[in-house]
């Protein structure tokens, strides 16, 4: 029998244009044409909407990839997924973790559940159906599709699922409304009311269904950003106008994987718990000495994913904090998580994304944290 | 004899104004116009220069103070010490600590070190010693007189040492320029060259040169932000134009001293090293289980004091960071401190204030943190 | 018959809460508990959210006008319209404007219209008409009613209208909905669809309406913030969660007035017209040389009040510009306002509001710009 | 004999890697490897440390250079000079300017005095040179070598001047030390003690000394960035670690020049000092009318070049005001600039640098404007 054979390389990149780790990787046969499934990546810059970091770096990273394969640059995305989240505030290095599956024959599944990864598209998202149920009901459906390529039957075996789906713009809020249908949101940007925001999360919802996390019967058009006991523990969601179908990679661990990596997840209960983050790690197989991260364990540590959400309400475990009223806080807020993660693994070059306020990406005032460890 | 009993409460802070914590402290009389010494607190705002947040709360509590000791308010400075330090981005609760001191008559000497409290103003400092070895040496000599005033001998015993020197003025400089001195830096800033950062600097040494954590043969005007071996590790230190001398209060345990606190202190030895933080709790008695503070202990801790230093290294651990680059560095800088407490203290009513690059209050890339826990 | 005298003073501020310069008008008689109609400034600070600038002033000004009519600090607000704009960057002096309304006998109206001001409140306005219909009927009837009690019939002779309205909060929204009704946006923000905009927006359109700027034939819930055709010439209006009804100040030009001032007033048609600030000065009567206000007759000037919204396109003139994607857009915008006022007036203690993105608070791209002026 | 044609193209950049402007211009034959001088431009982002956009337009139209001369990339500063300036704020439009020289036989020379460039590199300038009197004198020298290359002997004849000059560096602070030298400063910031700002102000007084308008008997290490009535009216500097010599632009009239192009320039008095742009405009032959540019005759207008430094002081024309204290002075001070410019140019596609505080590039609190204007 085939199985999967997942590997993970982070590489730091000196500047947004860097892609000299890659190709290192492919200069040793570790990234090729054929194994090369997502590039996931924290890039240099401010996070701000007029970043230019994230998009020289997605250029640049397009370039190369588009070289890798031979195809022309507009192509690339047919092939592999590319997840690069701007702003690097604090202690997140930037840097470029590049996902590879090959395909190995096998004579038997293996004893032990191994990262196994899964991709899908989904059907066409109109404008129209952004930030609601039929965005939730696609994204749900490409969700267990990417299962089903990662080899994975059971969605407790599933501990990250990143997407992309379309926001909405001047364009497509102009085409829904010629067609005589209303839109989620005037608002183009990621603020509360923002279409930004609504799409991220239907999209999260919808990973929530695909994996019983919620219930089809509680979902509804008018839970999304309302209804915030409603979340997934898992999905890690981005939205882009250019974009008119959702993605879902799906990370998981699988028998019918031989990889050398195991992923496991966890939440924070709020803002400041650092035991959450630990949990990532004890899921994932981490050593724990005293209560900590066994040091010399650590290196067997591959990558952390987390999200940064800002929690809606002004109050961390009874007391007052100032956040929300802050003109910096998307940018705090990210640089924040990124230094709950640094503290527990004792490193920086982990990807952590967030700064938005509320979401259905973890619970309320919580976040999501995965970790991916290399077996012994 | 007559030994000490100190106090410190942690009044939030609902606005900059809010002064009523300390007057329902005022009216259950633990704090009463003989006690009171210090003020020490986070106002809310952003930190930065125009940040009337800070301004406003100096107003309101020394207005609020004046009416508690029954003089003037501009005479309020010579008997309560007040540190605002403004900014609390983030994971910081604004709040105010007030520090009392009673005077108790006791048969003996405690067997145990407690809490005490001293202090002590320096002699005048004119403009051309701003930052240089005359503010070092009347820094430390008023260190000395305060760990006297708190009946501390041994510098091993002093745990934590705040520090308001003058800073340079437009005003200040040109007078000692017409007596035929120089000053040390004609930019007003707390900028890499600021005068403000080398007033703040040499203040921590004269600490150091006290406490002989640097030898005097060391030091000399040119080593003051040139060589960052040498420093204190118990020396919060600020700067204000408006000084003509130093104020100096010392924190440390001692037998004289009745108190129901100790205080500690450890360092961090990074920006993201937790373990410092715990070390600072486990300094001061409180009690860990799993390697971790013990949660149903850690009602015990009252406070607790830390810098957030920006490193002058763009390496955290070998991995590069670009914090450095930031325009907002200053403020995640002291963010990031907030969060690395908090994180292991599991509250956000710390007092933590930072975001300069590089200083003597600290070993280099790591920052300072003091504790304070109720005994049992 | 009883005829106005409108005197308008404005007094630099040292610092938010500096009262010098009223206290002095106090002291000589020109501000008197009797004439005290309206304080509207600049307050130094960010702008931002988290400005204590603004807060401050507020505190110390009520308070000082407090003892100034001789009535607690919380009803104030009865007697004296405070219209504080927080945020000073750039070329904005911070300072505050004193309107003082003295009744004088005189035998016949004056042969030329003069500045008269009148003021009314409007009904209490449910949060679930907030940037309605409901509020927009509302404001409308109170500005007819302040147009009579400044003496003015004829809307063209209404040059400049100030308005508070209720906003939108957590508690409000519960209310609402308690009460089965639905409220105009979930979004507490100043943000596109944030509440605080849509409260100002048809604030804006009640002035139009009453000033048949906009026929009531164009006017329902769902044109505000989408119709950018509607709006008003001369509506400069604010929103707060605290107030419960509508405030609104007429400035116009009555013949049952013999002050010595005049108001005119003009719009810019795009963000750097610098002529519409000039059509501003000389519909006030101010005198003109070459093409430019008289320098010699600027002495004349009194004030200017000036909007600064940002456009919603991203082009000026047909070229791009990147202002919309500014992560500090809100502050620049305001300050390039103030720019485009003081290039003109020659002078920095102009009054300028603004930073939000559209409005109807002025033409699509343009702003309105109000001068008053002390006749010879 | 052989005169020049001096060409200048403004070309809008949709993005910082935009070079579809250029490439029509080289399709037209507008642009060709021999008569590419320079590209002067602002690029889009924040113009802060960590603006990336500036960055990537550097590598892209150096990329395009390249191609355009048939030579590396790396050598095409040999060829043609860079002046990106980052950071397009307000109402800057980012664009490039390209400048073209050819060379033409014509009989004799021309009766008027047309636009003329010249280049010249300087001597290697060692970091402890860096603004000194060092820099001042061999930027003076190249200065006076790139007027030769102009045409152009009248010192009046000159009205713009653009120079980039070695900053310091970490490594190169090193070097001069190891070699026993000093160096200016250790703060690498463009801070009012920045190596940067006494990099860029040195130049400046360069230029002002081979110009004549300051005699080399007032110059001397400790005037730069002390004497500020010391200034050139038309160089504009600026810095960068990586160089090792001076590069200098020279703009001015001369008749052995038959472009269609004229340059002119002026001064603003002040920060809000409008009539000095109009100056400039004038001054390179526009035509007037009513005391404002005739906007008939505005199409002559090919380009403005404009600095806007931040005044020292926190007074305009005896008002306070508080940009000194904003956290985004340098953002701000820089849009106002282009402000300043577009109100009066009715156009935002300017070259407009600045936001540091104080310079010796323009008289204090005022700013340089220089304007180049087509010929009927």
């Amino acid at each position: 029998m085939k199985v999967q054979r997942v590997e993970m390389f982070v590489c730091p990149s000196a500047t947004p244009s860097d892609t000299s780790g890659l190709q290192s990787l492919a200069d040793s046969g570790k990234v090729t044409r054929d194994n090369l499934v997502a590039l996931v990546g924290k890039t240099d810059g401010t996070g701000f909407h007029d970043d230019w970091g994230r998009v020289w770096a997605d250029a640049a990273l397009r370039e190369w990839t588009a070289g890798l394969l031979g195809v022309p640059t507009d192509e690339v995305a047919k092939h592999v997924i590319f997840v690069l989240s701007g702003g690097c505030p604090g202690v997140i290095t930037p840097h470029i973790a590049a996902v590879t599956r090959d395909w190995v024959e096998v004579g038997q599944p293996g004893s032990e559940k191994r990262l196994a990864v899964g991709r899908a598209g989904s059907d066409p998202i109109p404008p129209e159906e952004v930030g609601r149920m039929g965005m939730i009901r696609k994204v749900a459906a490409a969700t267990e599709e990417a299962m089903k390529d990662a080899g994975i039957t059971d969605p407790k075996d599933v501990h990250l699922v990143m997407v992309k789906v379309p926001g909405l713009t001047v364009g497509s809020i102009k085409d829904a409304e010629s067609r005589g249908h209303t839109v989620v949101s005037h608002d183009l940007t990621f603020g509360p009311e923002g279409a930004g925001s609504y799409a991220n999360d239907a999209a999260a919802l919808g990973v929530a269904l695909a994996l019983g996390e919620v219930p089809e019967s509680k979902l509804a058009d008018d839970v999304v950003r309302r209804d915030w006991n409603l979340y997934s523990e898992v999905a890690m969601t981005s939205s882009g106008g250019e974009k008119r179908h959702g993605e879902v990679v799906v990370f998981g661990n699988s028998t019918a994987s031989v990889s050398q990596l195991v992923i496991g997840h966890s939440v924070t209960t709020d803002f400041i718990d650092a035991h959450g983050v630990r949990n990532a790690l004890r899921s994932a197989g981490l050593r724990f000495k005293d209560g900590l991260p066994d040091e010399s364990d650590l290196t067997r540590l591959v990558h952390v994913f987390a999200k940064s959400v800002i929690p809606g309400s002004d109050q961390v475990r009874g007391q007052h904090i100032t956040l929300l009223d802050d003109h910096n806080a998307y940018q705090i807020g990210k640089a924040l998580g990124g230094m709950l993660v640094a503290s527990v693994t004792g490193r920086t070059a982990n990807y952590v994304s967030g700064g938005e306020r509320n979401s259905h990406q973890g619970p309320p005032g919580g976040n999501i944290v995965a970790a991916v460890v290399r077996q012994e």
